[in-house]
């Protein structure tokens, strides 16, 4: 059995005070939590002290003021250097380390925290500085559900959306990674429209509203793309892979005869031509390959290894 | 001179009764606009007749029922052969095509409707079939000015943001192009991410909302981003194309070691690899290249031609 700590006393200390740091500070400082901060550049901390934070005289005296210390720092390597030399401090304490990275650092800082005695909770905050504290922010947590039991209701004060991942330290990474994709795929996807309207005289500005209503409208496709991978169907929601792939031609040769980068739609072209092709070879059944399934059905592609690994 | 149609008088036609149609042809008649319809399969008028819509005998009899013909077909084949009989029927209407094609459908369709003497506006949607005559919709059009401001005030009935792109009649197909290649870039990375997070056993549905939330953060460049692309300037807004360069790394990294396809991440770290050599060898002035720039200095290598294309 777990016990919650009392949502309104556990004292905190945040280490890091660049503007998510100074955020979280904030919330934890508004949800009242005696907050202890440490900043390498401590002027940082001046708007938090005057919100009630502590101070703390050193990165050590910061770690030793309570149970609970939330880490927020522009890499691993930064937040090594800081954290190493205090490993003793970390028996008996809760280090939730906010710090972007990989699954390798997340649990090589796990298997470094547990040699301490120390419990770690990786995290990954989805959301900028001003939704912290918010109904806008979510914060995605693993490692051991425990530490996360007893921290929920403290952490709650940093994201509406406070949610476990599972005991693998390398599950908020991996979450982190999912979502930088598909925020590439709107860049890179921006970039490329940019560029083609571009091409034709047209104003980037202009592209934006187009692009929210593009971006609102295959958002609300997901649910629907979601439960076809779970269940492993594809019937066409939006359209057809084959009406996706003569569409993909199209941009493709947009792209080419305006004079602009084609390599992207043609890559995505290939991707899907792809996928057509090794569904028809692994269900020679359907005489016309797949082509008749939804644009869901790529999932079979992605989860394939690269060509050359297995 | 242009003389505006009295926007609830002006009598419309609408061919093409699929879920689109129909929601256009209910938005003309909820405007007040006579409406005939036709449509291949003529059951599919019922509930529009029942709305006040004629439905018209033969498609020759809807074209010529008004003065603005609305065509919403599955394809430009489907379009051209029910139009190309009918063209001694266009001098002195005007033709909106909404019908999903390429730039060259476009101008060649402009083209056959100019021999005969009719006006063309070649129309994008971007919405779906509930949004129609709705805020929620946008429909871009492009062909002669003078054509689209004497119906605007009938069009407007069809979207709030009807909105003219230029004379060109390939504007539309290029703007379509330009967003069906960002909702791409959604997809393809909500595939990624949902089977690199299948490969750990997380359910696809609780990535949905994490995906709306990385969306809703990366929309909110991109006004920043247009702007950055209209004046040439690139400082870092989010994080410094280095710091995307080395989460990519991460994401390719994640998805080899998970056993999913690295091909999409691996493609966007060498396209961004290719901006920053090629941005270093323009400007050997910045020692470094131009890793610390943002992510909108990408826009640079999309307005390159491929490899092999000049």
């Amino acid at each position: 059995m777990t016990q919650n700590r009392d949502a309104d006393r556990t004292p905190v200390t945040v280490v890091g005070l660049g503007l998510m740091g100074q955020a979280l500070a904030g919330a934890f400082l508004r949800a009242g939590h005696p907050t202890t901060v440490w900043n390498r550049t401590a002027a940082k901390a001046d708007p938090l002290i005057a919100q009630g934070a502590t101070l703390a005289d050193s990165i050590g005296d910061a770690v030793a003021a309570g149970p609970l210390v939330v880490v927020c720092l522009s890499d691993y390597d930064t937040a090594h250097k800081l954290l190493d030399p205090l490993g003793e401090l970390l028996d008996g304490r809760t280090l939730v380390n906010l710090t972007s990275g990989t699954s390798a650092q997340a649990r090589e800082t796990a298997e470094w925290a547990a040699r301490h005695g120390g419990d770690y909770l990786d995290g990954v905050i989805l959301a900028v500085p001003p939704g912290i504290g918010t109904a806008d922010a979510i914060i995605l947590y693993s490692g051991p559900r425990a530490a996360f039991d007893l921290y929920e209701p403290v952490l709650r004060s940093l994201a509406e959306a406070t949610t476990y991942l599972g005991g693998d330290h390398s599950l908020s990474a991996l979450h982190d990674m999912a979502v930088l994709g598909l925020m590439w795929g709107v860049l890179n996807g921006f970039l490329q429209g940019a560029a083609l309207r571009g091409a034709a005289g047209a104003d980037p500005a202009a592209f934006v509203p187009l692009v929210r209503q593009g971006i609102g409208i295959v958002t609300d496709w997901l649910p629907g793309y979601a439960q076809q991978i779970a269940e492993g169907t594809y019937p066409a929601l939006d359209a057809t892979l084959d009406t996706h792939r003569a569409a993909m031609e199209h941009l493709a040769h947009e792209s080419e005869s305006r004079g602009v980068n084609a390599d992207l739609p043609r890559f995505l072209q290939a991707l899907a031509d792809r996928a057509v092709a090794d569904r028809a070879v692994a269900d020679r059944a359907v005489a016309d390959g797949r082509g008749g399934d939804g644009y869901a059905a790529m999932i079979e592609q992605f989860r394939k290894p690269s060509a050359g690994r297995s």
